[in-house]
């Protein structure tokens, strides 16, 4: 058996890969990019391209109004049955509709309202912050405080203080199922089971774990969740996003934004809002559908592959990033800003380092490796088991080590643009 | 010089046509179809799946990442600011954003909040559906009261009785500047004057004249706006919808779902939400690109034509289309459900008949005429200026014609069935 380092190390690895067919069902370009930021916007497939082209050309361009009926008007709930599959959920527990943001809205008022009494909502300080901004409105609008969690270390969940926070005057508990920063990842079942102890609502926005870590909705008896489909599902560049809500609390709670798809009968045209049965009452107005049809071969390719399988390989690469790191990039001042322990990860690692503006800038322009960089300095390697290797891993880290060894980064500014 | 009914006179208006040179800037399919449902779906540009192509194949395919950076960023104010001018307004005041339901939740809500002790929501029953379930929302969420005032006639906008209803109460007028049934136009500047007068707000809902009837958002002070893309504006299926925020009142309101696109620094990633300055803060999530990307080529269109230019078209249009209406279809039994004054009208023509469903099917189903319909009995005629020829419109009511006198439309059930 090779050692970590040596590079036939990865390629052996790669060899006995069972998931590495899936690595050609994406298009790749010319260049030799290492694209390790798929927990970002994945990569397109092969059959999403097909798809769209004949989306445009033929649904839109010839078919035109009848493409409503023909397959339009079903993809909301097509999709989000598929979907549901990767979040340990019902089909008819999730639907694709909106932004992430405004599903939370939808969801978090109506969750909040409907707790008579119940003066608080809780979420940590690793939550993204677009659900932080969410959760402060809902709270104003509906008079309540938002408790905001600090993490211990800015990496880990802070799980003592949850449970000491979580109590008979909690609402609604908010939280990313995988934090965007470090990847620590909740255990869904144990965190949810705090929140229904005592009676409080909880919702889980699985943006950045969807696609890589299975979701265990229903195993948890989780009330709410919603998150994005262009990170590891690959549906696309703000491609919609999903909302689940447990089928028996579909018709307790109510949509504060109530349009015309969650309309009992919409093609009724009646003047007063009557709810649809069941989950469709949280649509709201008329889904944007070439970004929502191109999710759905995604999501195929994710459920060929199995989500067990997509874990198992997610796990032992974010490990073997690990085991790089410390054989040669803890030497060179990086730190490791993610989870040791490879159960609490997603699919992604966070690499932090002094310089790291200046290195992520010399890894993009001068290797070919795409990571993604999150301020102050931290450097994320997004690794999506359908399409990278185990040798993109190996050849990041060798990039790395000589960025640093060589000082190839001296080069560039420490003056910070938007970056996304 | 031909008379209206004949063919001949058709030729002639074409042939006269300034614009008859983009109805070729838009793809058509090989069976014929006559396509009179541009105020659903408008049809595909040709420039749109050349765009559409690019973006798949190498800003999604290849760039990644960095698409966000290198253009998909500016789409929502650079498509924004071009459709401000089919509205009327100033660039820095239209935003494309989610869809039409959920920006009129944005801005209704926080305008009803922000006129502090005003009690009353003034609306009219020929606004769409849609906008009449979020404006109960936003009624109930805030404790006011909607008011919906009745037209007289199902036609017309009740211009005496909203008169009388918006009073020194009101927090918000809404109305659907042309209304989706009859095709009812209101003069924005009078009505917007009847709230302006008492110190209440005015928000249009321009879905169905956009790109049609030209907008006078700012010649008439209108406070609010909102309205998709997909109808005579040719965005795509769902496509999102655009907001306008007259400038002044930009920083005065806020975003009640307030996510990070609207952030002042938005990869700061703050805890804390801090709204940007200016319009961007009434955006929330991140917008779906293919769906929004590909609204910009049909925007581009009816600029190169110029919205004066497609008024004058439209109202052409609907005038022969009434006149033949006149002269070979009100004796068949067909009633004129728009407005007789073309000046009240917007770009589509609802006729009714007690056998309109069935007449709808057999126009679509034998004669390769695409109109849409609406329950009971209504079939719509949409006429786009950009690609509608007067020809189309003289064969569709030939083929009118023909359906009832030859009772061809009797082989159809009465059932329905939904359409869109």
């Amino acid at each position: 058996m090779e050692s970590v380092t040596e590079r036939l190390y990865a390629v052996s690895l790669d060899e006995q890969d069972v998931l590495g067919a899936f690595r050609s069902r994406f298009v790749a370009d010319d260049s030799g990019l290492i694209y390790l930021d798929g927990n970002s916007l994945g990569r397109l497939p092969q059959q999403t391209a097909v798809r769209l082209q004949r989306l445009v050309a033929q649904e839109w361009g010839e078919r035109l109004i009848r493409g409503w009926n023909e397959d339009w008007l079903a993809l909301q709930s097509r999709i989000g049955g598929k979907m549901a599959q990767l979040l340990g959920a019902q089909a008819d527990e999730v639907l694709m509709a909106d932004s992430t943001s405004v599903n939370l809205y939808k969801l978090a008022l109506t969750a909040v309202l409907s707790q008579n009494g119940r003066s608080k909502i809780i979420t940590d300080d690793l939550n993204f912050p677009s659900d932080l901004y969410i959760l402060q409105s809902v709270a104003q609008l509906t008079n309540r405080e938002l408790v905001i969690v600090p993490s211990p270390d800015g990496i880990h969940g802070p799980m003592a203080a949850l449970a000491a926070a979580i109590d008979d005057q909690t609402a609604l508990v908010a939280l990313s199922h995988t934090v965007f920063k470090s990847g620590f990842t909740y255990d869904m079942v144990s965190v949810t089971a705090l929140a229904r102890r005592v009676g409080a609502l909880m919702l889980w926005d699985m943006s950045h774990s969807v696609g890589a870590v299975p979701g265990q909705l229903t195993e948890a008896g989780a009330h709410l969740a919603v998150g994005c489909s262009y990170k590891y599902v690959n549906g696309g560049p703000g491609a919609p996003a999903f909302l689940y809500v447990r089928r028996d609390l579909q018709e307790q709670l109510h949509n504060p934004v109530s349009g015309w798809m969650g309309q009992r009968d919409m093609f009724e045209f009646g003047l007063t809002y009557a709810p649809a049965p069941g989950l469709r009452r949280f649509l709201t107005g008329t889904p944007p559908i070439l970004s929502l049809a191109a999710i759905e071969p995604g999501v195929d390719l994710l459920l060929a592959a199995g989500m067990a399988q997509v874990r198992q390989k997610s796990l032992r690469q974010t490990s073997y990033l690990v085991d790089l790191w410390a054989e040669w990039l803890r030497p060179l001042g990086f730190t490791l800003y993610s989870p040791p322990d490879a159960a609490q990860r997603g699919s992604h690692i966070s690499l932090g380092h002094v310089e790291g503006w200046r290195i992520d800038r010399a890894l993009i322009e001068q290797m070919n490796v795409l990571p993604d960089f999150r301020q102050p300095n931290l450097i994320r390697f997004g690794i999506a088991p359908l399409y990278n290797s185990y040798l993109d891993i190996y050849t990041a880290v060798c990039h790395l080590r000589t960025i640093v060894t060589e000082r190839l980064y001296e080069k560039y500014s420490r003056d910070m643009t938007a970056v996304t």
